[in-house]
Parts: C-alpha cells; sequence; structure tokens
C-alpha cells in the first residue's frame, strides 16, 4: 500500500511510520518536515499535497493542536483555535483527500481519551475529540467506493508522560507503539466507522 | 426557580416551557419572539439578553442549526454553519451566561441521537453533537459555585416526522414531551456532567 502519514516526525507519527513502514511505501508528511510540505489548517495546503501524491490507498492523520487551559479563562476564540486545528483541519483532509484515495483506501484520524474521559484544562480538547469521533462515524456511512474511515483516540502516551503527566495524573499511560497498532488495524483491516480506542 | 429557555417558541422548547412552566417562572428567548431577543450565534447578542435578565437559576437552549446534505456535497462551509449555529453558539451561551447563573444554577444544552446513531446527510450533526457531550461532561468538572451543566440528546421527534421522517426511517420517534422531561431532570435534579439521551 502507499500510505500518506501526516505528523510523521511527531511521536505518534514516528511510531506509525515504524509500524507501517515495515510493510507499506510510506509518504510522509508536515508542515516542516517529511517527504510532502503540508499544514491542515490551510485547505489549499492539503490539496496541493495530494496533488503532488497523485494517489494513495490510505491516509493517516497524526496531527492536532487545541487549546489546554482552566475553562475559566477559556474563550470563544481558544476553542476556535481546537476547531481549526484538529477538528476541521482533519476533517478537511478527508473532505479534499478522498478524490485523491483509491476504491477501498481508508482515512485513519487521530483523538484521544478526552472525548469522554475529561481532565481539567481540556474542555476544548474533549470538545473536539468528540466532534471528530462521532464524524467517523457518520461519514463512514456515506463514503464512495468502499472507502473506510476510523479514528485511533488513544490515552495519554508513556513517551509523552514528562509534559502531560500532571495534567493526567491516575491515567494509564499507554505506550505510542500501542496506539500504533491501532492505526495499522484501521488501515490494514476492513473496519470503518468505528472509534478504537487504545487505553 | 427563574429559568431562561432559549428556543422557546419551537417544537421542543415549547415542551419545555410546558413541563418546566408548572412550577417555575420561565424567561423566553428567541430571535424574533419571546420575552427576551436573543440570536446565539452573535456573543454580543448573548451578552445583552443576560444584562437585561440579571441573573437566573438555570439556562436551557433548546435550539441549534446544522446543515443536512450528503456528504458528498458537504464543504468546509457547510461544517462552519453547523459548528457556529449549534456548537459554539450553545458553548458561547455557556462562556457568557456563566457570569450570570446563581450559586448551584445549571446549563442544559441541546444535541440529538446523531453523535452516536447516524443517517445519511447528517455528518454535521453527528459532528456537532458528539462536540456538545463530549464538551459538557468535560466542562462539567471545571464549572465553580457549584454550577452543573448537561446535555438533553433525543431522538427525531413524533411532532417532527413529517418533515424528517424520511431521514430517520426505522428510527423509533420519540413524543417531544419525554424530552422535555430529561430537561426537568437536568434543571430539577443534581446531576452534572451527563449526557441524558431520550430515545
Amino acid at each position: 500500500m502507499k500510505i500518506f502519514l501526516i505528523g510523521a516526525a511527531g511521536t505518534l507519527g514516528s511510531a506509525i511510520a515504524a509500524e507501517l513502514g515495515e510493510r507499506h511505501e510510506i509518504i510522509t508528511g508536515g508542515r516542516s518536515s517529511g517527504d510532502i510540505n503540508i499544514d491542515l489548517a490551510d485547505a489549499l495546503s492539503i490539496r496541493a499535497a495530494f496533488e503532488k501524491i497523485g494517489s494513495c490507498d490510505a491516509v493517516v492523520s497524526a496531527t492536532g493542536k487545541v487549546k489546554f487551559a482552566p475553562l475559566a479563562s477559556m474563550t470563544a476564540e481558544d476553542y476556535a483555535y481546537g476547531i481549526a486545528n484538529k477538528l476541521m483541519s482533519q476533517v478537511n483532509l478527508v473532505l479534499i483527500g478522498r478524490g485523491f484515495v483509491s476504491d477501498g483506501g481508508s482515512f485513519t484520524l487521530t483523538t484521544g481519551v478526552l472525548a469522554h474521559d475529561p481532565i481539567r484544562s481540556g474542555t476544548s480538547a474533549s470538545m473536539v475529540n468528540g466532534a471528530l469521533d462521532s464524524f467517523v462515524r457518520a461519514a463512514a456511512i456515506e463514503l464512495p467506493r468502499g472507502l473506510r474511515i476510523n479514528s485511533v483516540s488513544p490515552g495519554v502516551f508513556v513517551e509523552s508522560m514528562a509534559g502531560y503527566g500532571p495534567f493526567f495524573r491516575g491515567h494509564e499511560p499507554v505506550p505510542v507503539a500501542r496506539a500504533a497498532r491501532a492505526f495499522s488495524k484501521s488501515v490494514e483491516g476492513a473496519l470503518t466507522g468505528q472509534v478504537f480506542s487504545v487505553l
């Protein structure tokens, strides 16, 4: 398979590249690194990236940024940041990419445990993750040509605990290699409309 | 209790007014009807409405518009419409209203069954409902002064089947009066961070 992996330089993206790269051709994308430059917050950048690639069999997104801050200080603009940079960025990847993915191909998006297991300062992450998990369930029943779509919803990564640990006390950290296997299940399996929780 | 009910003129809002109006003072809000003019898509309008009311014990939203269209024709702008008019409209009601709701008061938002039980043409509704259900779970753990927040997630209404029936074949329609009782549970009960499914 020819797999377009966006966010390949990150903690999660590197693990996905290691998992899927053993068996498939990986085209890495990132804002400032990888084979293809792509900024998911910019629809024109997404389109340009797909036009460079031509076509592929799977699109994997391992990116997304939201504002973490106490609810007391969160503004509409803070939520707009997460909506642009984690929700609509990945939705636009599907809206634009669907014209470039081969029959039976797949999209796999990244969400996270906060959709249903919230933490302090995480209201935007929860909102955006919940939005994506529901979008994936809905989009799956309307995609043409056997195209599939799933999300992977991991807990906090073992590898990220140095920075995120204080926010996720009591959460069971997940080795990022285990999250990467859920991406393999989505890309190499046959399921669609699923939220793969990795906890 | 003094309850600010937005969308009071609609099918759902009327039923909520009937249910809660038996025991409480209802201040009705709507874009072009009710005691107070309020446009939830406009933060200034929300603030002006609360400044007129002064304070209240519960805020209930029975409004929200999204674009229903086949995924094949949905654009980023179509999703932005639902994000502005059902998601952020209700989130802004919380962000602005929290300064006007008395200690122990509550917010109750409207979502819907499509968050987890999608239909064709419903990807935006699913996205926005899922976003709100997760936001409510997360916001509940950070609200100060004993403030509570829940969502009510009903199925398609018996009273709306004339228009929506063709989209919801096989769904069990819900009498709107039953959905209204879930709002009563949220407003008059003690739970917070809950998604009250009415199916």
